[in-house]
């Protein structure tokens, strides 16, 4: 399965760079964020029916095959040396080293709850900063999600056991 | 922060012993899954504030300060040791040697999302099998969570970047 | 050995891709849970020979000699890597969080035992929370096992050494 | 907790020097084997009611408390460590390396299935080898466990989702 | 240094816990990101000159001595284990599942340089989706730094070794 | 070399299916355990020059050059994977958790030393228990090694150095 | 993409030892660093369009696709296990003994912040030592980073959810 | 058992220092070698009866107890970390560049077996180079076991399962 | 050992602290590199007898009995955890991405050796860069040694074995 | 690289193979010792000059493409799985345990340096013990390296950055 990934991916890398677009201009052609597309093409994420026209539309030359694989599932992975190089390392680096304070924040404002990774918008900027010098401006966008409290009355799989002993 | 944990989880374990009820009872008398009980009394749940007063009922001896110390939101941890304990170690197993056929079985019937650990409810039961022997059931109840089209215009957060530029 | 079982493992997708069905409706047909069946498929579970002729019936261009592969006891296995998936992962998550509870209540209400995860049931469902929304059941039923005491007059392999020394 | 296990450990080795016994005598006196008496006094296996007095007998000074606490299921556990001692390394190495050919073995004259670990029974003894040297004789002996197959119908926890949708 | 560090973080929170303030409100009263404030707080953070009476103002009872030690460039360092709890594990997952994404845009907006992570901003917003539920922004904004070409001519430190030989 | 040896298995274990016998039978015509027969067709053990013969009588299509192959002293090793397997987790996690026990054991027993993984017997065995059960029965037989004390007229290779000074 | 470049890095090998230059020659030619040189040929630096004439110049049969290739910017990576080498483990083992030291002086000297490794350059010349032996001299110059303070009224990015909420 | 061996060891420590002694003058008037009075000044070694007045009078101020002590078998151990000290190092670099090296050279000169690390002798000693310049000469020195071939007649403890089935 | 060292090495940064000395100071007054100094504050140098009186005037508070423990051998060693903090993981990413090609260098300008890491200095520097920024300097000199041939005349420990045999 | 050097050592092989001669004739014939023309015939040494004759020589049908290819610098390298084989994890446990005693022997006999692994000689031999069994010698005779101190005047690379601010 990985190997097919691979395959897949290959194909999309190449098609995009024969198209001479950047992830920039097939995000506006097909109104998702410049993130999304790039993992679209690496299989990381999803097409959704309505979405694989303009996509078509903005990479003619996709095969109908590969549209229809990139609308199953993908199984979602990574090469762990990624972490090699130092643009996702400074990424991994903020994480770690500012994640309490965060977690910390959000419990402050929102409660008890997480950034979820899920229902999920993430995308790539390029601001000029007070120095007139360009900034990188990652934004990570997720819906907030509350730990649930188990009650037993709200939990509909578990009444059965009840009846069961 | 560690050590304060670990402080008032000791300190909750013996409130538990000295009151004689098991978690199962303490989640009949909470309305709570006997998971969650067993977890709000290791500091790995928050407690809410209706369910505090039905707590203190539970377990009259529970200082107000503990019961203070358990509505703030915690910080999730665990030894990973505790995957040497024979019952952890056979959930681990059950769950990696199993994990891709759950995916992809929740990709058939719900699409492509996963089963949220946050939206989530859990429960041990005690049911008799075929055989008339005494089996372990576990049930895992969480949220089905789809993965998010990230459009460009449903991203609240990103409208700047464009006016910025 | 592992080139073997990918080999096989990639031929059965294939004719279940074919054949269109979904592991629901292959559980259903051979009387399996949809997990086992998926298994199967994987080469991560035994084909026993009852049910080898359901399995056929059910997905007709299953080869006899991959029948009779998938009759032998497999050497189970997993892909460390399928962790990064976030369905996996959050399994993962919920064991290892939930653990310690999960091990204290099955003490509490059945001994000093474990759930077997090879005497072991698992399947998958789907149903509505109390706010109508779906939810994904994981179901993980297994035998009660209690931690013998090792009785030198009950451990029949060791009558020897006595007469030995 | 774990603390805690350490000292009633120190305790109870502490108990076995001052007794001037050897595990041998102590298995002798309890009818166990010398490794479960061992597991005992390192808390690392679980006190049952009929045994506690055959203890006491065998080790008088042995206070109430500890049997008290030696009657809880344990949390069972090791220093990762320990595989730096030679005795353990060996013990180590000969399972790794020999480990596909007993499973082949098993799968050969059992079925597919394993040895369990929990219904389980070990002993070390002493035998002279055919050149007259002492040799260490180490018996793992565990009930044979053939791996379910998972047949909805001896599901009994899983009846209830058809209920319900 | 880490027993140090741990002490004055531990008096630093504690000092938070009193004012009954939110990193939010410090962040206001500061000028400062609400990350910033609470990095900090855990020494994770050089305290500037400047900022210093703000920082006295904000928080009356921060003793002189926490201000000068505050001052002094900490060694940032995390617990590995942080990345257990939910919040963080899904800021990594992120990080890891679309890091080679965010690294093509950014070669392909920037050129082949990375987002810096000490010239550096980053803060945590709240905001609602289209859906009116809320959302978690978490922007990076770091300084866009190019990969330097090696030129000899501009390496100052190294005209020394021609005169040497 | 790795390759080389996983080839040379791959035809031994094809040798042995064709000749449909298991490794017991193979065990009983050469006069050796069954873990060892497995072993040597694993290129895990080195085939002497007088069991040559018998191994060749029991499986006649072994042709000649595997012979010779099976006749060098192999490379010892093993997939780090194979402990996912459960037959080998189980055996491992017994190790690991009575390791100290039986060191002790060993040490009362026979003094300060070791059982040898070299001069070493591993059998498995299928023996009745007292519920009329089948069960596992593991042997591990390796003759007793002491520490040696480190005298210095003892040390053969070292009178050397003290002429050189 | 990994093994493209690994194909890339071969054929630069390779036609830097039909050259028969060495990499100091090379840096000569290219007025580059004799480590930035070698990185470029093994893919790990960014070919810049001013230097690609030099480049051609000094290895005439470079072909114009791979100049094209490595003017793309690289995914930096490296095999973990090149740290078994001498050479390479001995630097590893300076940074990591002399980096507290190192950071310190830093700080002392310059203030709270770092020495970039992306605006950085690096040679290797050959000295004589006071003894008049070869002695291998590197040099890492790097600019250096202060860790900026996180104002907010100088994240350009952030005054939108001031706006939002 | 772990803070009980680095108690003994260094009040152990502290007595060799009061003396002033070296270990290669411990060692002649013990008659050891000097790797294995560091031993046993470590407790990684094992005081013999006849020995314990030797040692007492090279260090005469060794207590009673202390000595009981040393005649227990210890658990031998390290920490991890002292790979780092570059002496420790260079020794595992040299067994693990040339592990196989040895390894095939054993194979050749003694048959398909291993030097022992049990009946072993271990001494470090200067000597002076064809240069002139102090050499550290560390002798290895271990018994060489040859692998058995596991017999069953003569796997003495593997009667028992013959007579029982 | 590693308490010992721990505690020690408060002390001098307690005394260096009060002193009010850079370490720039310190090597200058001691006639040493900067980070030397610091190796000997925190005991992972050696100070030599001529040097210690330096150090004591450069000191005057420094109590002989550290002066006494600074002249012992230390054991290096470092807390694996430094290479979060960023600039330790800068020069870490710096040797890991650029050592082949370090390595390679060495190869062809001086032969098949390495840079030695124990004949070895280190000095930490600021230079101006052509932009006028601060730029850090770190030297790496290390004295060359290549690779002995091992010539059986030449190794001077060997000759015994051809005697004994 | 990696390809390259396996093709090379197996080439190697096979020829030494062909010749029928050992590695202690190869020795012998060239004048090395047996560890080291091992190590030439796995590529983990360089090969002389002087000896690439002796090598031509003793194997006459070694080509010289090959000797060609050994004559540069290797990249010393292991599969850390080779640790697994017993004789070599043998080596291995001694190196650990008894690494800080001979580090202590070292730093008593010869002050604050090391065994240099460049300058460094090995070899195996048989020896008989005084029991008259065959015993394994494994000498390791390596250059003593002292630390340097690093002296500011004695640093020929250091002397420019003084000039330059």
């Amino acid at each position: 399965m990985a190997q097919n990934k691979a395959n897949t991916v290959s194909q999309l890398q190449s098609l995009k760079n024969k198209s001479g677009k950047s992830y920039n201009q097939l995000a506006e052609e097909t109104g998702l964020t410049n993130v999304y597309v790039a993992q679209l093409l690496r299989r990381q994420a999803h097409l959704k029916p309505e979405t694989a026209p303009k996509l078509k539309a903005a990479l003619p030359e996709l095969p109908e095959e590969l549209i229809h694989e990139m609308m199953k599932p993908p199984l979602r992975s990574y090469d762990p040396n990624i972490i090699q190089d130092p643009t996702v390392y400074r990424l991994n680096e903020a994480v770690m080293h500012f994640g309490e304070s965060i977690k910390e924040i959000i419990n402050e404002e929102f409660g008890d709850g997480i950034m979820s990774a899920i229902d999920f918008y993430c995308s790539v900027d390029k601001v000029q900063g007070v120095d007139g010098k360009d900034r990188v401006v990652l934004t990570f966008d997720g819906k907030y999600l509350p730990h649930s409290e188990q009650k037993t009355e709200h939990m509909v799989s578990r009444t059965r056991p009840l009846e069961k002993q």
